[in-house]
Order: structure tokens, then sequence, then C-alpha cells
């Protein structure tokens, strides 16, 4: 299994310069939680842009199967969920789909067979391609689609996460 | 410095159930290097889906400052790229870019101030911002853009890496 890095970037208090600011991007909406502040430093410091930091994301939430928007890029989210256990079959009529693993081992069955992705690993699945995913122990990953797409697909029901939450 | 999981997940001739073919995807274009069999295994086995595996995808080229496709999903793609010393200032009109960093640490310069990414984090550049990314060591890279998109935007020049070139 691969490891996070130390989140060795991120300025702290301390190892910060004086009068730097810090930002993690730029805002798009009203929605994203990281946002470039209106005005630069008011003693002309350099701007100090923050990453996304995937471990530190993680340590927001423990619940399974409820994505959480990291990032957008163009009409495009990044979202991170912990996986464990059996899902439902269903397809994204619209789209295709990326699975990037973190951290653990995921499973996605097909009709017809089925992929392991690993840490350091990923896959996408074609728009209206059945599938479903399945982990024996916790997995982390990241997925990336349309603003927008839910997380059963057209399939709704009780597994059907809140969209669009941030985190 | 986050490490790549081993490519345990990748079948081997030895590991392989009889009768199962290996894909590592569906077939997008011509273009794509992972393709999925257009029948099934002759004895009705199950078909056997493979990831894609950034170290073992890293271990195909060398030479630094030329993406190379892994994957596409819907018009966007994933490209992989080694970066080492400067590049050249440039942005991208029409479309975010996203920098996930799979190994070492990355600079991104703004005019206004700069950001780090180190393995195990991502950064979303807007549209029309002008950035110059850097790296003291060799980093590795996974950009996701629009397909078509050139890595030195509009600037041309001798740094202009060919396009669209599968890996």
């Amino acid at each position: 299994m691969a490891s996070f890095s130390p989140a060795s970037n991120l300025p702290t208090p301390s190892s910060r310069s004086k009068g730097s600011s810090i930002a993690t991007g730029w805002s798009k909406s009203r929605r994203t939680v990281w946002q470039k502040p209106t005005s630069k430093p008011s003693d002309g410091g350099a701007m100090d842009y923050r990453a996304i930091n995937f471990q530190q994301k993680f340590g927001l939430f423990n619940e399974q199967w409820q994505p959480k928007v990291v990032a957008e890029m163009n009409d495009y989210q990044f979202k991170i969920v912990k996986l464990q256990g059996d899902f439902i079959w269903h397809d994204h009529k619209d789209t295709d789909e990326t699975f990037i693993v973190l951290e653990g081992r995921l499973r996605i069955d097909f009709r017809d067979g089925c992929v392991h992705v690993s840490a350091g690993e990923m896959f996408v699945v074609p728009k209206a391609v059945e599938h479903k995913p399945y982990a024996e122990h916790e997995v982390k990953l990241l997925l990336i689609e349309p603003r927008g797409v839910l997380n059963t697909g057209h399939e709704g029901g009780e597994r059907t996460a809140v969209n669009d939450v941030w985190v």
C-alpha cells in the first residue's frame, strides 16, 4: 500500500514568512472552501497559496460511501471518499467516471468481470457501463466526474449520497 | 515523499486464472493503449481488466517535460510527466489545469506568489492565470486537462511538447 506524504508543505504560523498570506486556490463559487483573498498582503508580500492535501482532508470525516468535494476543474469535481463493503449495481448514462486509489485496494465489478485498483493506480469506467465497487477493507479514493453526478447513477435508493458536499 | 505501491494487482501469467483475458479498459479511439478484447474468453471465463499503474507507466520513459497520456475521461486526458528545473511563464486561456503530485515536490509560481505541491497533494490552476512550474529535484506528476491543451499554452517555442503522445 502507498503511504501519504507528510503535509510538510503546509505552512504553519511559525514557518510562514512575515507578511505572507495563505490561500488554497481561487474562488470559483460560493461553495468552494479554498479561496484567494481579495487583496494582496498589506505589506506587499507574496501570496502563499496552499495545495489540497488528501491526508488532511480524509482526517476531517469518518463516514463511508459519502463523497466529499475537494476541488473543481471547469465543470468537473474532485471528490474523496472512503469505501468498505459492497455497493449497488449502477451506471452513469452520460459520463465516464474516474477512480484513483490513494490508500487500500478497490475492486470494481462489471457484468463480465472485474478490475482491482490499488494505491497508485487509476481506472476509468466508461459511461453506461454497469459497475459495482467493492472493498474488503476500507479504501480511500479520489473520484473525478462532472459536477452533478450522483454516486448511484440513476438507481436512486438509500445508498444515494447527498451531492456536492465540500470538505 | 509518498511511495508507490507495488503493482501487486497486475496479473502475471502465472497468477492468471486459466482462460481469463486481460484488458486495461475500453477502447475509446485508436490512440488508446488499453483496450477491451472484442470477445469474451472462449471458455466463457470472466474478463480480467487491468488498472493503470503510475509507477509502471513512469518506468517506460525518462525524458522530462514531455507529458504522456495514460487515460481519457470524456474529452479530458490524464497525462503523466517528469519535471525538473524551470519552465516558462504561460497560461491556458480556456481551461483550468489540475496538478496531482505523485512523487517529489513541485512549486508553481504565480505573478503574485507561489504554491508548493508535494506527493499526496493537488492544485488546480484556474484558466487564464499565468503560472510557471518549477522543481529543484525531479518530480512526477499527473496532469488533468481537456484533450488538445498544449503544455506551453499559447506561448509556443522550443519548450512546447508534442501533444497526445500515449504511453
